[in-house]
């Protein structure tokens, strides 16, 4: 399907990505490049790619795919770095976890050429980062969702599509300002609580201990909370105007939750705790869509 | 080591234990009181207990090891239910969540007898309730955290300890009131607000969109959100200052977040989310203590 992918960028999502894509047999030849040579030397060692790229330009040179796998607040600079070998018919792609700014650095840097630009946010992750943790499976039974511009080369929306379908993911579209408000609800800001909620157990006086009774739903609560520094400062920078939407609207909830338990409104308490409950009892991961997000 | 246990309150943390009794050999027979006559049917039915008492006193009587399983707020009734038959050398316990509570109540009904209560909070549990969810394992591997008062005969306290760790807990001791801290910070403030965001997102317009976006690390999350609504009800209301207190740390540590969000401060930010990363990542579910809770 593809002679060449570009890699820009050799962390755990553009590894996983290189590996997926030649497990399925969809890629003739991998070039990659990573800020740090080191980097890049090992994903070579690995076998994540073929070649090493001197710079992320050379890595597009001769590709017919690339994906942009660096971090959020970097992609202007790498947009800057390659304009000159975006070329129509070659698909380039992105992994980031924010939309809205990467497609308005797109639109500024790339200008026209823009539509060869399809903007990927693959729902997947791990805890821990680097090309050490690449996976051929990552993207399996994993949700992306892709978000087009009006102007975006519609050939290149299906031959995304169906690079991302082969390495078992299942693909969604919507606008870049519906994805980030999205994210910002179920992604982003459950992030930035687990951030504040472990900090806040942990930097208290009797916190070392307290931590030593916690149990397994702290455990799953926290999880999150573990996430790679770089990676999260980037996302809530750059979606935080959702991000602190989504925060007033928990907070609002949570100031109802206290209202009632400092009132001693034990119904209206346990009224509220049984919606949460029951909405969170049905909710499936992954559940069949009706109709699609709008 | 027991010849009769009294299991007040058939549902899964009463019947978990005494599942776990029997199968350890320790008990020869279990007389089993719940409040609704088809709860006690369907233990008998499963084997969970082996006679049904027609009240709670009645489940008491020739009992030389009593489990007092109800929710937090039930447990003043019950004391007053069984007060007569509290006896010295009968190990009397407890299963709830919070304990400063519970022992006030003890205090208060049982006067002298409080001696033979030795006040216990098993870290175990399921997001299912009910007697159907037993399971003699439920506690294998566990901490449980026992509150003895001052007056509390020490030889019951042996005996509880020893009951607990033959189904494989791990027992700690620490005060009623060290105890409701910890829990405020490492079980139910994590609750607290698991339920007000999910409510958050699932009630906004878009809300059924967003869900159907939700990855892995919102699952994890959002887990303890479907706890049993009146379990937590109660837990919420008895423990409510520690709870509160609690909370206004979170919500500090959420606004420093939120202050360099807003001033775009990155390597604040970032330092503030690397300590968090850092501290999440260190920690380890059961990890061996030194010199013990204070």
């Amino acid at each position: 399907m593809f002679n060449q992918l570009g890699l820009i960028g050799c962390g755990l999502m553009g590894g996983s990505f290189a590996l997926a894509l030649k497990r399925a047999g969809l890629v003739k030849r991998v070039v990659g490049y990573s800020k740090s040579p080191s980097t890049t030397e090992r994903a070579r060692k690995l076998g994540v790619i073929d070649v090493v790229a001197e710079s992320a330009l050379l890595a597009v040179a001769g590709s017919d795919i690339v994906l942009i796998a660096v971090p959020v607040a970097a992609s202007e600079s790498t947009f800057k770095a390659i304009r000159h070998l975006v070329e129509p018919g070659v698909l380039f792609m992105d992994v980031g976890s924010t939309k809205r700014e990467v497609v308005d650095a797109a639109r500024r840097v790339l200008k026209d050429r823009v539509t060869s630009f399809v903007p990927a946010h693959p729902i997947a992750g791990k805890e821990v980062a680097g090309i050490d943790h690449a996976d051929a499976q990552l993207y399996q039974g994993r949700q992306v969702i892709l978000t087009p511009l009006p102007q975006t080369d519609a050939a290149l929306v299906q031959k995304a599509t169906d690079a991302w379908s082969a390495v078992g993911s299942q693909v969604l579209k919507m606008t870049p300002e519906n994805h980030d408000a999205a994210f910002a609800a179920v992604s982003h800001l459950p992030h930035l609580l687990a951030f504040a909620f472990f900090g806040a157990v942990a930097r208290q006086p009797a916190g070392r201990d307290f931590l030593s009774l916690a149990g397994p739903g702290f455990r799953d609560f926290t999880r999150i909370a573990a996430s790679e520094p770089t990676v999260w400062r980037d996302i809530l920078l750059s979606n935080r105007e959702e991000v602190l939407k989504q925060s007033q609207r928990f907070r609002h909830a949570l100031d109802a939750l206290e209202h009632v338990m400092r009132s001693g409104n034990a119904e209206a308490l346990e009224e509220m705790i049984r919606q949460a409950s029951q909405d969170r009892a049905d909710w499936q991961m992954n559940a069949p869509r009706h109709g699609g997000p709008r």
